[in-house]
């Protein structure tokens, strides 16, 4: 019943009864619960008769505050939020995510008290911690597992870390679900199958299905940085990170760019100055960026195959490459999948840029939070 | 509510009251119309006192009948079944798929009418058709878009064609869908997320998330069997039947595994043929045997990075080579897919072999009938 307060401004008795056939005790009994928990509140927009009491009723989005932290390979983007997922503050900070869990979460942490103070709230106020990570997740159990960049971090229990400063559910998810959903949910509401491509140092992607993330059977669902590919014009399968060969990655990803960009006599250390580099025009960059941008597009292609979505998004550092990427995508994507299936397709860059991820922590959260049994154990402990 | 009834044997109106929470005058309106459709009727299991009526309900699987036909390259099966989606009448003849619609529909509505005489039964009382094909299918249409093997078929108008014999609803899908469905709930209920590949003449894949047919935005999704692969040992890559090159198919597919075995100079013409002969162990035979089952396990490798299934089923007449077949499979899963994705992963052979085509159809076509809005047709109407 909460769920209805959450999508909609105010609510009566008698609307309540209405949309869900429930009989009027029910609907008495679970909005009176509501109530005694904060959760709901009087809205002021009724027509109170006497000393009657108000006839409107609103989700209550100021009860407590939702913390989220967006954890990349190089920096952490931390918000507070209200219950509705909606970001209210928000800081961001250079980490180095192969320091470690101790390190990292501490540092989360610290962000966290001065978005805390800065919003005059305390921690007994926080309703749920939200975290991604640039690696796979175990969602049930909130563990990173194998993961190729975050070093130290393999079955690190980050909840458990969290525990120690919140009393409340700790949701931890791969960081392109994250940027996957905040992009379906305020960009493209109405496509309920969409596909999030991250090239950034590393390829990943989030897919949204039904409205909802797919994660698959253990969390690692989106792996399309580690399809293997095969380049006519390579002439070894250089090593990915994962300990395999010829991964997508492996040619497409920034950190590969980065090193076919130095083998060719090129000054770049960074991804950012690989992309600076090819935006100049130069020739060999260019050359390079489009191949990234064909083989990136036969992994779409595979993808488009065998998952048929309304929209491909693509964000990740490469994305300021535009022009070539796109169009070594869309060549590989048109040539390889199905008429059928990209006659309505839409290809397109991301819109929330570098706050995807933290947009779409914070709704996932206020989801997961607000999902029929945990409104039990809230309404039970408020 | 009907749904309820559907998966438990009897009810009655206070069980109704107690799990929805809907109010008594809801729950009599509703169950009183479908008391009124027949749908529902008193399970003679009550204990009625005096004159009141029975206090039991359950849902009536033979106020009607569904009829399926699983429509294969060159051979359909038909049944006949209670609204329950259980099979009660079933008969097989061999067909050409490629005889176009007006013959393979022609051949199937005669199997139908022989199928409502055996069991005493008149087209007013079917219910729904539900047909499956060998070909990708625009779910919301319930046309054949583009198919590869079903030359005539494109855009064919098969809910039309059948809506002269009957006056109810006519669902159409692809053949791996149905498949993947009816192995799913009745071998693998409690696993949300299955992979089904068809290895047959051609390769295709159905897919169940969360417990429904994932078809994607325009139900071309689970399109695996023209993805590219690149094989080391090939001197050109070979044109597949989709136009083209080098697709998972056009090495792996039964039309490629007859190819090569004769370009090898021996004797096969059909795929059965090819079977046979690498099941007497010859050298060379087994040997393309084996390379099928690693190149169809590097699509099912891609496949399970990106959807992360718990279980995957082969199906298809090539699946009667399962040590060869299998062998190759898992050795490319687990070497190219996530240790995460991998560790509770079950690769299986179909239970349902042949039949579940026909079995998953009727299913799907009765939980599509009796979804709540059609509910509300079927009461007007009844």
């Amino acid at each position: 019943m909460l769920g209805m307060f959450r999508t909609q401004s105010s609510l009566t008795r008698a609307d309540v009864m209405e949309q869900t056939g429930l009989s009027r005790s029910t609907v008495n009994q679970r909005l009176d619960a509501l109530l005694a928990a904060g959760l709901v509140v009087p809205s002021g927009e009724g027509t109170p008769t006497g000393g009657r009491p108000a006839s409107r009723f609103t989700f209550n989005r100021s009860r407590g505050v939702l913390l989220v932290a967006d954890i990349g390979a190089t920096g952490m983007r931390t918000a507070l939020c209200d219950l509705r997922g909606t970001v209210c503050h928000e800081s961001e900070r250079t980490i180095d995510v192969a320091d470690g869990p101790q390190s990292v979460l501490t540092a989360a942490q610290e962000m966290f008290a001065a978005l805390l103070r800065t919003a005059g709230r305390t921690p007994a106020e926080v309703y749920g911690v939200g975290i991604d990570v640039p690696g796979p997740v175990d969602f049930g159990t909130g563990q990173v597992v194998s993961p190729p960049i975050m070093s130290g971090w393999d079955r690190y229990d980050i909840p458990g870390w969290f525990a120690a400063h919140y009393d409340c559910p700790v949701l931890v998810d791969k960081d392109v679900n994250a940027m996957a959903f905040g992009e379906q949910r305020t960009v493209h509401p109405d496509v309920p199958h969409l596909l999030m491509v991250k090239a950034g140092t590393g390829v990943g992607a989030g897919l949204i299905l039904d409205g909802h993330v797919h994660r698959g059977a253990d969390g690692a669902a989106g792996d399309i940085g580690h399809i293997p590919v095969h380049v006519a014009d390579a002439d070894d399968e250089p090593v990915c990170r994962c300990g395999n060969t010829g991964c997508v990655e492996a040619y497409a990803g920034g950190w590969a760019l980065v090193r076919d960009l130095r083998a060719a006599g090129l000054d770049v250390t960074t991804v950012d100055d690989a992309v600076t580099l090819i935006r100049t025009g130069n020739v060999t960059a260019v050359r390079l960026a489009r191949r990234a941008g064909r083989i990136l597009g036969g992994a779409i292609a595979d993808s488009v195959s065998l998952f048929n979505p309304r929209v491909v998004v693509v964000t990740g550092q490469l994305v300021r490459i535009e022009e070539q990427l796109f169009a070594g995508i869309r060549e590989m994507v048109y040539k390889r999948s199905l008429p059928l299936a990209t006659r309505n397709l839409q290809i397109v860059p991301t819109r929330l840029e570098a706050r995807a991820g933290l947009v779409g922590l914070a709704l996932l959260l206020a989801d997961g939070i607000f999902a029929p049994a945990r409104v039990e154990q809230l309404m039970l402990a408020g």
